[in-house]
């Protein structure tokens, strides 16, 4: 360590903040330079290559000036995204890392980063896993649907659970655990495909293509003619309006994310809220990051299901830096079947 | 008892389903008959003299013509209206009641009352206080105000409490049952006499007229400028709009009610709940019926505050049964000040 070995370094950089709907043309490629070994005088730092980068909704949050408090932070114009991913350690002066080494969490979207705060990422254990499920299932998507779905909605075997945008990187996830559970799980995607592959091979009762219905009320009573106990909640809106009027008595909606709403000047109304009164129902939103204590419990639960088939995780996977831009984007319009990655190296 | 005794017996009657702002007109007084002595055949009815009615937001959805399951049931058109209301009983054939046991509890709304589930009532046991409260703050509004801010509050001392109708039948419970929790309460109410009221007699911290707010979001930074950690509402629409702007971490909302809302062909769209995520805010609805257990707790709590004039309770009375539309249809416009209810008869 400390020795100098620049190379270059490819990156994916916010070119200005972004209002409405995100264009691939708002990133752009650059190539900078980096020193593959940690500063002499950095102590507890790591110099990591990045091998798999997480797209997530959420990003679309920070390439908007925010203003106040957030939780989140803007992308810096010019400066290379920053997101969670898995990565390889190629040089450390923290004890608790070795170069080989692999962690997942925060980084940015760059071949290789210097981590000054490896004390926020995880070691990763078990490598007999496919790696990129750290950007998702073993990363931040599987804590979320765990602790918003055990945590957040208290399930009961037998419930009826409705889960949004079902096909993406945690409702894929949540509608398995709660299958797993015993409950009765309906989910809802915004392509025939989608569907088949929810009813298919994920397992769930039934699913729909939101998209192909006029009318989501209407939509929602046909497949869940005694109602919704739990409503796994990640697009907001005129679905979230829908699930308000066909919810049960004491139900539950774990509000994760609104992603209908992300690229929208003003939110849209949400109209039925009043019903949350007489049905008694709990509307609640929540963080991942207040429950990481709980990943061990997680993968203690989740690795076993994984090897045993039990749980399956279907991936959309750019392939190269270069993917970036679009992979992220086609978030916002569906294109990604699966939870959305970009590879960044193999190893 | 079985004696016939039949007696004149003015009745409030709703004349038709009302659509939009009810009118003092959609209901009629009329003198119907009623025989004093419950029919010997009845097995454990009273025959009850009601004394004061209780005038309660809820009753307009009971003036609509209800389809499909609710809390609430329509009013007949023709018929008397319904509600809560405290009676005295003039003739019995349930062994827990005798002639001139006090009660409250759900009655209709004419001078005599046949109840045939008098186990529905509650004995009233002191009848030291004003026997009005039980109408109001020893009644249900008083268990609302308890069981909303005590079991879906989770209110912690120091904490920031806003209470929306803060003059109204429950708001003013709730504010002081803060107060006396060592909460910070604001309350806001629609004229500058009930503000004034709030603050000098009611022992709020603040309040405001928020009809003198051209901007609500503005007004609850000045209020709340380190923000608001629980929030009971019996408003909905824009002000609870506003308030999800300003809510603290781990926020929560109790939904009493929506009165802005009630006389709406379609309710208002409410468009901040993404907040609700990144500050985890639990919005919950909740219903008195749930929480009757509690009421034993709640008078051992409230009797001893009432007599020790911690806590004062405002009422607005409607003199005769003659004054109940006009006092009822009030509630919509705030023309109360305090818990508004009707007397139909002292003793």
């Amino acid at each position: 360590m400390g020795d100098e070995m620049i190379i270059s370094n490819k990156q994916v950089v916010l070119k200005n903040y972004v209002t409405g709907f995100p264009q691939e043309s708002d990133m752009e490629i650059i190539t900078s330079s980096i020193n593959l070994s940690v500063p002499e005088a950095t102590k507890d730092a790591l110099l990591v290559k990045n091998l798999y980068l997480s797209c997530d909704p959420y990003m679309r949050g920070c390439m908007t000036n925010l203003v106040g408090p957030s939780i989140v932070s803007s992308f810096q114009p010019g400066k290379p995204l920053t997101g969670f991913g898995v990565m390889k350690v190629a040089d450390s002066t923290h004890p608790n890392y070795n170069k080989g080494d692999l962690a997942w969490g925060f980084t940015k979207w760059e071949e290789h980063s210097l981590i000054v705060s490896p004390q926020l990422l995880f070691k990763i254990q078990h490598t007999d896993l496919p790696l990129s499920y750290y950007t998702g299932i073993l990363g931040v998507a599987g804590i979320t649907a765990y602790a918003g779905f055990y945590e957040v909605c208290s399930p009961k075997k037998g419930e009826y659970v409705y889960v949004s945008a079902a096909c993406g990187a945690i409702g894929q996830i949540v509608g398995q655990l709660a299958k797993l559970m015993g409950c009765h799980v309906v989910g809802s995607a915004g392509s025939n495909q989608k569907v088949d592959l929810l009813k298919d091979k994920l397992g769930f009762d039934e699913a729909f293509n939101y998209k192909e219905e006029q009318d989501l009320d209407a939509a929602l009573k046909r497949y869940f003619p005694q109602g919704i106990d739990i409503y796994f909640d990640s697009v907001g809106g005129k679905m979230l309006d829908a699930v308000l009027l066909n919810m049960r008595i004491r139900g539950r909606i774990a509000a994760c994310g609104m992603i209908s709403q992300y690229n929208l000047d003003k939110p849209e109304g949400v109209h039925n809220l009043m019903s949350i009164i007489g049905k008694r129902v709990r509307v609640e939103g929540f963080v991942t990051g207040d429950f990481y204590h709980l990943y061990p419990k997680f993968l203690e639960l989740v690795v076993p299901y994984i090897r045993q088939n039990k749980i399956i995780y279907v991936e959309d996977v750019g392939e190269g830096l270069e993917s970036g831009p679009i992979s992220l984007i086609g978030l916002f319009t569906g294109r990604n079947i699966g939870k959305q990655l970009v590879i960044v190296a193999r190893e």
